[in-house]
Parts: structure tokens; C-alpha cells; sequence
């Protein structure tokens, strides 16, 4: 049985909290957040104890922590709970700075810890199901990566600041997605963006429409799309070409319906948002960690790719920015 | 160069008549119909002449009739072609009467002329991939098939009785289809049926909604749903069960458009009747009537196939009427 | 908290118990199982107690019974539960003889107690959708109801004895499926079967493919396609027609990849069996068991839902042997 | 009845020389190739005469000429044909010289003949619904345009330098269809490309895989995707996001087919190639010239759109040559 705490009751929080407590070989021990009513009733519901972050860490029967507190904690949390020998859990970004990353990186690379790092959607089935069909060559030899992303709706303006920007906050799941399916590391960037859908992002210094293209050292492809809107839900599609055939991950409905009428073939809309979508998502990537804590698997995203693509993302920031092209 | 004389100039004939005249080596020389005006103005616009059954037979230059007049007219012509010795495409249905189309297929079978009945469905370039999925035996064994036949909207209510009602006029397509996709001859027939769409159809002495079940020898199964009314368009779907799989031919829509909002995805419509849904099927048809004509092929539905198709009509006809099944 | 006590340690009790432990208000107190094996590993993994039927019945903190035991001990648990109080979530079917049925009926009837039957599919998400879509009359009046449902693969001969047959023992769930949608009693049936795919179910009296037709007294349709085998995993559809449009709930596949090469545009298999297909539905069925014990809902099926499909196979069985079609 | 002069007897003109052909209002009069036999062949099927340029133009009774010759000789046809006021339609491009093709406009202005370039695409019904979607404002307010294009199979490497390079020779297509769905100008271009497919074209000093990105004042924003082999086909997709929903156009299908396997749902491959496609696009390009020749209508694309598609190639090959934005 492996024991865990959780830094940060809120939304995010909430879900690897109950995946953990329906997990038959982990734990909830421990919730830690500054709001003691929100982890409080986390707690409650799960049999588990509120505590500081220094007595859970402190306590040698919790084995493991997961980091969904806010984003300018997580480094410190990493590097405490890499002092006191935890496995880590950690919600992307590890931090909105490359250098307090890499700064964090070394630190848990000489503590000698496990470190997972949240991205989602390397769990989902159906992406899961795209790369499979490059690693396996089914598809031949992969030339072209497609990657949609939209929100159903976009954030209060006010949020994009503290984001860091529809790039490290957003698109980081993208520019991760692209790197883990080009299995190659992009040297070319290049973004353009817009501010077409709330005037406020763009006063607040922002864009809410962005197109990236990523180019290998052996010349593969990738192009993403985001945008903060889409009318019908949450918009999530990747597609790869390769020499033999492409592959695509379609979006999930909310459920097989199909009406037909006088205006066409209704199909049920994409599912709502990252909670309903990511659902198996989240639950696979908590049973990956607990399988890497128990060696018998690697994360499927680390540190490394953490930091990589941060890297990705501010050299899209720069690109967008200048308008030039940005070679890593 | 084919020279054909057209029987009848409405919206059938018309078609026809496109297709002769488009075709490289077919040639329209004659249309004959009680309308002069129609006779007339379909002549004008393929350079045809308006003429007479009579002369037209006499004609020793015309080498194929085809016929698409009205119904109770079909048997008298394809005799006198037959007696004249010209190649007969004959729309469906032979006759309404069982024994006077059995009567017309001796005379067609001693004077030994040609005869195609116009199922054209057998014609569809999704039904025939279906088709060709049973007899690569890709799917398997055949075990069953389901058959969905729905018409945009009701005729008017006095149409259903000089029809021959639901079973001769509309599902005598289906049955047909049955037949040809089961590759083997259906043994018993159960119908039910019901008057749930205009009530001047019942008045009339008319179903407009009926289920018909078909055994053949072997035990295969199949099962044919239809409706006078698909709010949607023209419904035309066959599906088929073999030991390895299973093959679906889907309607064909109005575009590959896809429109995505808050409603859900929608596709396009299904083509909306059967001039849409069936403008290759015609083309495909005629070319295997001239093909036949020339000796190279085989009609993919002769007399035979319009005899078989009606009786099965008669037999679902007589199992509605009395809700027993129908052992032929 | 409501306490369970859980019949029956097999496969679809085991997804009971898993459901029970995961709800937030519920407890799986006991399980009973003939096999004290099968009994005691269930219990361990939800710190659950081992018991017999007598000491569970007489806990008075026991408020729920799930009936997941072989179908021959359902209707004496349904009435020593219901003589102790108990609420009842059973499994399909009640027993195998109408007779048995009815009798048990009058009995938890008399008790007064809640009693739920396992028809998971109104549980659904998919057929839910379509149901909703029928009594909104988004789709208008309802004409005909079209039900396929093919196991991926046939069971040992020897089960189809035990079983009750395909018609009681499968279709029953597509006959509880038809009254459900079509909101209407039908008052014809008519079956036609055949046994196609194991010659060994046929030589154990019973056959593996069927079509049932059924017609209400307002004039509504339903057809019903079974087959013991689908090469391509579990197929559970239902489509349904109504004045202004269709609906249909199409099959839930693996995942939403689509490869697209030279042989075409391949999407993933629908999901393998009932144990992935109906897993949601497994947990909404539960849920509404709980709110309907807490006086907030009523059961999607009862005791009497049970008792009429029964009556409907029992008539498909007479009408498929005796050729004729069943009046009710 | 319109009379035409068709120059080039290959395999584009072949396809006009039909559609002319089987026009209610058309008639093909002239085949004018350097190739004799070419221009006979075509000339018999459709009882035309094989004449010169200068005998078809001087001919009064000839109102309008089809340009289908080596791009190499457009220009200079078109002025010829301006010259002698014929209606023209002419082939894309224009010329391979952006310099070239503006002197061309202006001595067509300045005859006042019209000139219909073919851009086939906008008359595809599927990307005709997707404008139709934007123009009505169905979707809201365009936001994003994807548009992606990949032919079946790489050309002879030999090929390319003679057709000007992808750029110009196939994303020409995609880069008119971008301006025609954003109904604005680009005002910036970026490109990246690669030679993955065969490294024969690279030595060419061409490329076979290449993504560019547009943005117009308002900062509308659009992603092209091309590569020059798709193992499943011909693949035509365009994708329109707005502030109410997204539009997409799929692929056209060979048939509606489906097999349903071991492997999965397996739905036909898209049509093979362009003829396939845009059978249809063909035969609405050729009403819409003819209704402008009468004044019905105007030309979908005309010379303006002729050289704005090529600007845009010649800037995206800037782009990919100096790894620049190139602002227009």
C-alpha cells in the first residue's frame, strides 16, 4: 500500500484524490492546502488528515506526493519533497521559468527521486492508441504531426497573466503531445498569434488564437492549433502522416447518439472540458507513477520533458513575438 | 452504335433518355409516349423522333427497347418486342399479376430475345460492395441481413391503390435486394404492418409502415423495415452478418460537410430521393444492358428476378393481410 | 451509508461489489457465495465479511440486498430478502418460469418493498440518449423501434440448457429494450431463428441466430436482430424512427483512433463485451438502486419489467417453434 | 449553343472536352494540340474538327476557348484568344512568372474579354457548403482556416522543376482556397518545408512535404498542410473555425461501404485522385463559365486570383529558401 499527499485541494486536486482513494494499492493520507476548508472536506471525504507541508513530509510511512497546488509552489514543493526522499507527482508547469527549472531539475536529479510531470494526456487511450501506431510503424515511417487543441470557452482575462500566457499555459500540452509523438526534438519554431476572440486578453498582453509549426533536425513536421474557444466543447484531435497511412485520435462525444433530421445527422457534441475527457487519462497516469514507484515502469513524461517544453513554449513566445523564426 | 426507342417520356423515361444519349455508343433514335408534348420535347432535346409502338418495332434499326410506361403497359410491350426481336430494359415491375408476368416470361423466353428488369439498386456502387464483401466471403459465411428502405415522404394516398400497395410498388425492391444479397432463395415470409403516417393510405387499403422476416432453406435470415416516410431524406442502408464480420453500405449524403456547435456535430443529409441517391446506379445499369447486348455481359436482373421479386411481394402481402407466415 | 449485502461472488457480482465500495454512500457489508473461495476474496478486497443468506437477512443494519447469484436461487432470495425487509436490486432474470415469476411478484408485493431488476441496459448513457430523444418527441410520434444485439462470441453449448435459451437468457434484454422504448405494450410476436454458427447449441435444443418482430396495439414496429457471434466484439445498437426524425445509439468502440491507409479508413472495434460496454450503465443502475431506496427516484425496471420480458420470450420461443404468430 | 475551342488534348482537357461535350448549351467545335494524334482522337469522340491556333481564333462562330495546354503557353494564348475576343477559361496558372502573369492581365483588361482561371476547388460541393457556412455566418465570425492536401503519389522527380515547384504547382490550389475561405488577404506568409518522401526531388531542388501559415490584417489565421504522398489517396480537407462553431469538409469516400472486423469499423478509402474528386467541381467550373459567358453570373476565380494564389507560392517559396516571415 503506498501512502500519498496531496499539495492542493482544488479542482485538479480533487481528481487525483479520488483516483488515489479508489486505487486498490495507494492511499490518501495527507491533504495540505492554505484554504483549511477546502482541505478539510477533501480529507473528509477520503478518511484522510490535514496537515502542513513540513509534517507530511516529515511523516516516513508517506512514501509519495502530488503536487496540484498553485504553479509558483511547485518548484519549492518538488525540491522539499525531494530533500525528504519522496516519490513526486507533480502538475505541469513545474515552473513558468526555464532557469528555476532547471534549477529544480539538478536538485532532483542528485536527491535521486522519482519525479512524474503531469502531462495528461500521454495517458489518454486514444492518443495513446496515435502513438502506438508510430512506434509499431503501422503508418510507416512518421513525417507530419497535426495537433488541435480549443477550449470550450476562454479564461477571465485577468488568469492569462498569471498563466504565463496562452503558450506555457495552454499550448505547453501541445508543444509536450508534439515532441512525445515526433519522437525527436523540434530545432526550428515558429508562431504567429491573435487576439480574435476576448479584447481583454489582448489588454492584458495576451493572445487567444495561435498557430505554432515545429520542425525536426531530420526535417519532420508538426503543426498545432489553439484556440481559448470552441462553441461545441473541448476540442482535442492529433493526427500523424507517414509513409504508409496516418493515423488520427478523434474527439470523444458525450455519448454515440446520432439524430437525423431535417438538418442533417446530429452527432452528440465532443465532451465538455479536461474533466470528462482526461477521466481514464488521469487514472492511468496515477497508476503509471505507482507501477515507476514500484520500478517496474518509467514515467512516461519526467522532468526532462517538464523543462523541454517550457523551452518550446518561450521559444514560440519569442517567435510570436518577433516574428521571426527561433532555432533551438 | 446502340439505336434504342424510349417508352415512355416522365420522370423515369427522362433519365433514361440522358443516359442513351450520353452514353458513346448508344444512340436515342426514337421516344413514344400517349403524351405528344412529353414525347416531344424529350425527343427535341437528345435529336430523337416522336413515333408509334408500331413504327418504332419496325424499324430494323432499332436494335433495344426500353420501357418505362406506366406499369399495366409493360407486359404488351415487352411481348411485342419481344415479337419484333428487339433487346428489352424494362422497368419493374413486369406486372402487378403474378400469373400474367409468368405468361410474358414464356413469350420472352421463346423468342429468345434479351431482357433486363430495372432493380437498380443492384446497380448502387455501395450495395455492390457489399455484395462483392459476400461473395469474396471477406465477411465469412452469410448469416443475415437487414435491409432499411424509408422514402422521404408519402405518395398521394389514391397512388397506393393503382400501385399495387407498399409491398408491389415499394418493397418489391427490397425483396429483390434480398434475394440477390442471400444468394439463395427465401422459403418462408412473415409481414406485419401498420398505418401510422396518413390515414387517407389506410382508407385507401394501404399500409405505410411495414417489417417484413425472410428464411431461406438454409436458415439464413433476413429482416427489410420500411417507411413512407424518413423525415430526412431517402433512407437506403443494407447490412450484412457473415461468420467473419460484418459489411454496411451507409446512405450517401448531400456533402462530406460537418458543421460542429453547440448542438453537436452535424453531417449532411442523406441525398434526398432516389434520382439523387441512384444517378450512378442508372449509368451503371445501362452500361450492363449494352454490355449484354453485345454479348459480354450478363443482365444483372432479368425476368426472372422481376417474377421472383413480385411473388415474394404476393406472398408478404398475404401474410400481413392474414398474420401467418408464408412457406413458398 | 446504506449497507449492502451482496448475493453472488462471480463476475457481474464483482462489479456490483466494486461499484458499491466506490460510492460514496453506500457499503458492502457481506457477501454470500456457495463458494467460500470466491466469497471470501471478494469480501477481502472491500473489508467486507463472508456470511451466510440467514445471518445477512437478520442484520437489521443491513438495508440493500444485490442478487448477482445463478439464476435458479433468485426467486427464494428475492422473497426471504423481501419477508426481511430488505430493499432488492436483482439480476435478470427473476426466474426462468412466468409462473415462478408471478408468484414471487405477489410476494414482494405483499412485502412492500423496493425491488430493482438488472436490465443495465436503461442504464446506458447511449440508449438513455435515445430514450430521451423518443419522450421529448424530438424525433415526433414514435413509428418503429430497430434493436440488433450480437455477442462477440457464442457460450459452451452445454450453458444454452441452464441458460433458458437465447431467447430468455439474451433477448430478454432487447425485449425489455423494446417495451422501454417503444413505451407500449406489444400485443403480437413473432420469432423465426436459426442456428447457424455452433452446430453443438443446436444439438442441445436451442439456436444462435433469431429475428423477433413485434407489433403494439397502436400499430408501432420493433424489430429485433440476435446473434451469438459478432467477430467484431459486442454489437448494441437500437435505432429508432418517429414522424419527425431517427435516433440512434451506435456501438462504443476501443478508442476513437482511425488509421487510414490503402485498405481504407479503419476505426477501432466496438468495445469487446458487456463488461466494458456497460460499465458505466453498471453504475448508474447502481445509483439509481440507492436513490430509489432513499425515496428520491423510482427503479428504471422493476419486478413487473422482469415478469413481461419473460412473457415476451416465452412467446418468441412458442411462436419461433411453432411457426405461428403469438397473440398476447 | 456555345462554341468551343479547346487547346490541349491531355488528360485535363480530356475531362472539358466531355463535360463540353455532354453540356445542353455547349458544343466542342475545335481540338487544337501540338500533338496530332491526340487532338484526332479527342476531336472524333465528340465530332469536333482538329484545327491551329490562328484558324480556331479567326473562326467568328467560335465564342469561347478552353486553355489546357503546358503552362508554358497560357499566357500567350490567352492574350491571343483576348485578342480575337473569345471568352476564356484557362487552366491555373497563369505562368510560373508573377511579372509575366501581370502583363497577361493587363492585356486581358484591356480587351474586356472575360477570363475564368480554373481553380477547381471552389467548385467542389463539399468546400462549396463550407463557404456557404462562413458567408451565411452560421459559424459566427471566421476565425481560423486549416486546409489540408496531399496528393496519392510523389510526381516524377524530373517533374517538379518544370511545373515550378510544389509551391506553385500544388499548394497553389490550397493557397486560392485560403483566400477564398478567409475572404481577405494574407499579409504575412510563413513556410517550412521538407524533402522526406523521395530524395529525388530533393536533388531537384524541390521539396515534398511543407506546412505554411498565413495571417491577414484582421489576424485572421490559416494552416496549410501538403505533402506529396498520402498512401490512402487523394486527401482534400478544408477546416473553418468561427466564434459559433467549425465547418469541416471530409474526403470524399470510393462508396459508403463499412466492414466491420477483427481489425475494426473499415470504411473506404477516400476517391483515388483528382478526376475522382472533382468529377463534379469539373462540371459546375464549366456552368459557371457559361452563365458568365451569357452574363448570368460572374467567374468564381478569375485573373485577379490567378496571380494573388501565385504571389502567395512565390512567398511562401521565399519563406521556406531564407527561413523569414514574408509580409506582402
Amino acid at each position: 500500500m503506498l501512502n500519498f499527499c496531496l499539495f492542493g485541494a482544488g479542482r485538479i486536486g480533487a481528481i487525483h484524490a479520488a483516483n488515489v482513494a479508489a486505487h486498490a494499492h495507494a492511499n490518501l493520507r495527507y491533504v495540505v492546502d492554505l484554504f483549511a476548508e477546502s482541505a478539510q472536506t477533501l480529507a473528509d471525504k477520503y478518511d484522510a488528515q490535514v496537515t502542513t507541508v513540513t509534517q507530511a513530509l516529515a511523516d516516513p510511512e508517506i512514501h509519495a506526493v502530488i503536487i496540484a497546488s498553485p504553479t509558483d509552489t511547485h518548484a519549492d514543493l518538488i525540491e522539499k519533497a525531494a530533500a525528504a526522499g519522496k516519490a513526486i507527482f507533480c502538475e505541469k508547469p513545474i515552473d513558468l521559468s526555464a532557469d528555476r527549472t532547471r534549477a529544480c531539475l539538478e536538485y532532483v536529479e542528485k536527491a535521486g527521486v522519482l519525479c512524474l510531470v503531469g502531462f495528461n494526456r500521454r495517458y489518454d487511450p486514444n492518443f495513446s492508441a496515435v502513438k502506438a501506431q508510430i512506434d509499431s510503424e503501422a503508418i510507416g515511417k512518421l513525417e507530419m504531426v497535426t495537433i488541435t487543441s480549443r477550449d470550450p470557452s476562454p479564461p477571465p482575462a485577468q488568469y492569462v497573466r498569471s498563466s504565463g500566457g496562452l503558450f506555457r499555459d495552454m499550448m505547453i500540452h501541445d508543444l509536450d503531445m508534439a515532441r512525445w509523438l515526433l519522437g525527436e526534438e523540434p530545432v526550428e519554431v515558429f508562431a504567429t498569434a491573435s487576439c480574435l476572440i476576448d479584447p481583454e486578453i489582448g489588454a492584458n498582453g495576451d493572445v487567444d488564437s495561435a498557430l505554432v509549426t515545429l520542425k525536426t533536425a531530420s526535417g519532420k513536421l508538426c503543426q498545432i492549433s489553439n484556440s481559448r474557444r470552441a462553441a461545441y466543447g473541448y476540442d482535442q484531435r492529433v493526427e500523424v502522416l507517414g509513409s504508409k497511412g496516418m493515423a488520427q485520435a478523434e474527439n470523444q462525444r458525450e455519448s454515440t447518439l446520432v439524430v437525423t433530421n431535417a438538418s442533417g445527422a446530429i452527432a452528440a457534441k465532443p465532451q465538455h472540458f479536461f474533466l470528462e475527457r482526461y477521466a481514464a487519462a488521469y487514472q492511468r497516469e496515477l497508476e503509471n507513477f505507482i507501477q515507476s514507484v514500484q520500478g517496474k515502469e518509467q514515467p512516461l513524461a519526467n522532468q526532462h520533458d517538464g523543462l523541454m517544453a517550457l523551452v518550446l513554449a518561450d521559444a514560440a513566445y519569442e517567435s510570436a513575438s518577433s516574428g521571426r523564426v527561433i532555432t533551438l
